[in-house]
């Protein structure tokens, strides 16, 4: 039994080093992560060329693909044995709102949970000039994972959990939430590059959200840890009494 | 008012072509696709680095980058006027059950909701030996997309669509569905390369899938066209009252 | 018995299809040319990952790699038989001087050479705002293949062409000359991107040149077609007399 | 004054790290090194996209891209002052013969050559079992380091040297070689992917090279560090007699 431990901010990113710190206190860890930074690609899997793993260190494995990929060969292809649970993180930044199917540190839990392995991923909800201190998430994520060694997760689902960037004593407890919404803004910066040839570069914009009670972006703005139970369900049910009156579709008899 | 188009088997793809030709009797429309394959590439977006457009003939642009960035280019940075619909695909090959989260064609779908943008995924599910003819999927694509101009869409939801393989006349109709459930194998191929070192590369493995009625399998392995509507939201609601019960929780008071 | 022909701006680009036009006059030709721009790749191999070879055409291969990748399996893989002549070109601008040691054009044919096949490199020396016919190019990158093709080449070497943007009336003749002396700029432009991280883009600066007789600036500036002998050899002889003299050196009996 | 180091075996090689421990006693020493590996990429320029700069420590910088680019920023674009001399390795490998021409290493002493900088490349020429110690040529580079900056190098020449795999002691002297002559195999590897698509695999085939005295494999293989003065002149003057008489060409008057 050990403990699966990726991120999508690069195997030598502080928030994993914490978090593999903390786990191995719970059993054994075995860190397989992206060789450098792969954020924001999404749950995608690298199909059409081969990968490379390399043991930098005992028991920490880089890997020249994305979060996805790691959890794939952490499950299918590096070992003997499958991780009794995966832990992605700890995320440099928040992932809420919409924002999660972008993020790679998502996807990884995303994919274990496909796999059949209990996972979560869990970020730091960093903001402008706080400081980086990963240990106090990485005692909320053992102690979570503590949690789920005992009870277990429901069926097809994985949590997504964001911390406010605050020192243990500041953190005003753990919220069950939902995915809240993001308001993007439309920045694409258009340039020519020193030969004198067009770009884009997709920007940042102004970022905002709608501050609704029982969400991720509500809670951790309020100083509290936000745990979100994801599942791979993407069907709007609520739109079928509407859709259904439509005249294109056959009776479903 | 224009319809953009994209995909993420590329701008030279023949499901690209077919859809573009069929489209283009509704009105206006822009091809805004990637300059190559991009499949399995999720929903991934370009940040770190520029892309480029290329228009390799009037009203296509070519871009080195994912099905996501040229909906957002598509949106944001290459034109004036915003689109009135996206339309991405027709995928080669099926995009159903959990498979989606992967999706390329369904990312460009998502992108556009999420920028506000309705859109819809279409995908041919072709299988082993039966011919590439898009056109009748193309034809299909059309009357949604037409469909969809005058009804609208339900908010934040888009349509994932899948196509059986076969002659107009073959289709039995099309059904209102849901996302199905895939069994996934765990194929991961370990080889050496020509140099000695090690590689892994990750495989497709048995693919199944739980034959629900209800479900997109079901209904395309029925000879029905298969329409799941998806919304961005992940949050798995039906937990809340177990997990609700779990001791970590502070009261959401 | 076949000739090979490649490029390094891509097998969509007009140098090659003016150039693979008018080869096919003299003989069977095969294109093996990147799938994309990969200009100032130098003689670069790509042993980490596999190629694939997508035939885009009858006999036109597009390659997901170098030029001189396509060159190495235009010769060992692709093909039962051997090519007789490799041809690179006709690229988009000229190959003069020291910029040769990154061209992409002229490492193919560099590749071809350490095969043992014969081959020569062709380039447009294009000025701003001059139109862009490669066919009075192709035309004598035709007449030099056939001259080839009787000659022969002289042992472990290969020809670097360059060809004045001009009509065939207009070019003053074919000089043998030797590469010439490039004076670099030496303009990084600093930036950052739209989320604030510095970044470093390597530009053109202000490009010049020595004026020399004999060199290939030089006969291509007053309208010319230079032609290059060139060979592997890098060592500088002509500092053996001098370095000898050293003391770290053993002496060499 | 400072010496920049750069390799292509990435910033972590140990062969890198030897190579600064031992220069940083001559003087101040910059590691500005590709982030990963990057072997046989030979003379290519990052031109199509910017690059990052990460200190990951102390005056030791990560770049992604090429060795060449590396010492393109390293010289013009990171620090306001020049390198008084670059030293590009220790390679894990020889670079000797015609193997040059793809090396990454040698390129990055190319590039500084280029633009005004003395260097030189250094390889130490592993063979299978031996062990890998890089200090006795980290020995051997400082005090060729030491004489380069007493000396001087000839105009537009820069050094490429190779070391033998033994211990201070076995090292039989420093040898002026020439260029070798590498012979190649044809060894293309050609399978397919786990989904059934084909791929070639461009393979080491039988390396062989030619035995003459002289040359940097015939020192090498002698226990003898084989020094060749390169310089970026390809022009092969001795083909100049044979060519001229060919009817193709203008008089040179």
């Amino acid at each position: 039994m050990f403990i699966l431990i990726t991120n999508d901010d690069g195997i030598h990113a502080p928030g994993l080093v914490a978090l593999a710190q903390e786990l191995s206190e719970l059993g054994r860890i075995v860190v397989v992560a992206p060789d450098r930074e792969r954020s924001a690609t999404g749950h995608s899997l690298t199909l059409h060329s081969p990968l490379r793993a390399e043991e930098v260190r005992p028991h920490w494995f880089a890997i020249d693909g994305t979060p996805t990929d790691c959890v794939n060969l952490g499950i299918h292809g590096l070992f003997r044995e499958r991780p009794a649970l995966v832990v992605s993180g700890i995320n440099r930044g928040a992932n809420m709102g919409d924002d999660i199917t972008y993020s790679g540190t998502v996807a990884a839990a995303m994919e274990a949970t496909l796999m059949g392995v209990p996972a979560f991923a869990v970020s730091l909800a960093l903001t402008h000039g706080c400081s980086e201190d990963y240990r106090p998430a990485a005692r909320i994520a053992a102690r979570l994972a503590r949690t789920l060694m005992t009870h277990g997760l429901p069926t097809d689902t994985f949590f997504n959990v964001n911390i406010p960037p605050v020192d243990d004593a500041q953190i005003q407890g753990i919220r069950l939430t939902r995915q809240g919404k993001r308001i993007y803004g439309d920045l694409v910066i258009e340039n020519t590059d020193p030969r004198g040839r067009k770009y884009y570069w997709i920007g940042a914009g102004d970022l905002d959200f709608k501050d609704v009670d029982g969400t991720d972006f509500h809670a951790v703005h309020r100083g509290y840890v936000s745990l979100t139970p994801l599942h791979l369900d993407l069907t709007n049910y609520r739109s079928f009494d509407e859709l259904s009156r439509w005249d294109i579709f056959s009776s479903q008899s």
